[in-house]
């Protein structure tokens, strides 16, 4: 349980030479989330903060809202068939009066809510099924600002460092300040860490934050940070169409291309002080 | 259909100034796949090379295993709302002898056939499906052709070149010739595509090949490589600890870290030639 790291033998190859050496590596386990006891959802995800990601997840969703609608989140003993505890399964029962996941059983998947057959679709879906969303979100931040963000991330990422393998993402108030960091080999369980530490600790709907994404914005970290009423995602990399439309639909302020003194911001720009 | 980018305006905001201008995006849009008319899956895609995803998607899940397991695929009417034709499904109509994919339904989802509830469980599930596997395959690989491929992927991803938003991958022959190259907002996307192709070409298995991703090697990345029956599978980023422990179990040669003259070979060195 809970091993991030693990140690595998490689060769280093150079154009001059070849050796044999102990490599760090980044871990990769499946997770399973179960709710009220059915299996919903299968991650694969770097073990720690499991609990954070199942929340986050959720929450993300749109299956609760707030951490109240949550009794309990326990690792399945015997989930394998060895009946061995793997940590890899967790099982969340949700308050009685919150509905389970609305599983379609003609379409024999459960995909992320957002899914639509089309991008308007999806972005009808996240209209729908989002409960806080940043739109009024008075929150302003200095660009100077914004360009720390990057710097304060890597520092942060410890595993990083050593493995080159994880995604990081960390949420920061308007005044640059660090309020958690999560890593995964899954972009979208690092934000769902970050997001299930906040329901948590009973601080969504996310106002007044900035969410910061070491990759790139696509469509589901951009619903991601709208359903947790976060007002302001910052990528280090480049954003997708539906990521713009997305937030331009929610009020999101969407910085992207955050490199050095210089972003890209596409929504919301009142947001941004120069 | 088949839009790779969009414009959408931004505001470029630097230390000193701030300039509005249109930004060219990479274009991100689901698309569902159906088989025999049932839907399987929705993936967040970029437009293009549908047919050669859906394809590649139902070869590295175990679905189908050679060009004739697959009648047709055609796109959708009438799947929106509209009733008008989205370009957005996809329905792939199976050879009268091939099995529809299994769907369990007292899960209720349908995730990766090598979802299990622990790393061990993953490796085993796609021993199982496997049909074609690397294993026996005699190629090898020179290192310094190794170190030209990232250079011959850049210099074919012509959208990223625009966009900066997009993954790559392309399949190589063992003399460093260029194949196929295809790109998409998602990682396992562009390999599906990649493999689609092949799979069209009627050259699965992918003896004598090499596979190289412009990001990561993730255990997913590491199994749609082995299904293929591809030898060698190269990243330019960090492989996890499940992608080493796939490509020992099945004989493929995962190389890594591949930047400069210099890379990682975790597994089935003896295919990498100084």
């Amino acid at each position: 349980m809970g091993r991030v790291t693990a140690r595998r033998r490689a060769r280093h190859v150079t154009a001059d030479d070849v050796v044999a050496r102990p490599e760090t590596l980044v871990v990769e386990e499946p997770l399973e989330i179960r709710v009220n006891g059915v299996p919903l959802t299968v991650t694969m995800r770097t073990p720690g903060s499991d609990v954070e990601l199942a929340q986050g997840f959720l929450l993300t969703e749109g299956v609760v809202s707030r951490r109240e609608d949550i009794l309990s989140v326990r690792y399945c003993r015997g989930a394998d068939e060895d009946g061995l505890n793997s940590y890899n399964v967790l099982d969340v029962t949700l308050a009685p009066d919150v509905p389970a996941p609305d599983v379609d059983p003609t379409r024999n998947f459960y995909t992320t809510s957002s899914c639509g057959v089309c991008g308007k679709a999806s972005l009808e879906a996240v209209r729908l099924i989002s409960k806080h969303g940043p739109g009024d979100d008075p929150a302003t931040v200095r660009a100077e600002t914004l360009s720390a963000l990057p710097g304060k991330l890597r520092d942060a990422q410890k595993v990083f460092a050593a493995t080159g393998g994880l995604h990081g993402a960390a949420l920061f108030g308007c005044d640059g300040s660090v309020l958690v960091v999560r890593e995964d080999i899954g972009r979208h369980n690092a934000v769902d860490k970050v997001i299930g530490w906040a329901l948590e600790q009973r601080r969504v709907p996310l106002s007044a934050t900035v969410l910061l994404v070491s990759g790139r914005a696509s469509f589901e970290l951009t619903q991601k940070a709208v359903m947790a009423g976060i007002p302001m995602l910052a990528a280090v990399s480049a954003p997708s169409s539906l990521a713009v439309d997305l937030a331009s639909q929610s009020g999101l302020t969407l910085v992207a291309f955050l490199r050095g003194d210089s972003m890209n911001v596409y929504t919301r720009p009142d947001r941004v002080k120069n």
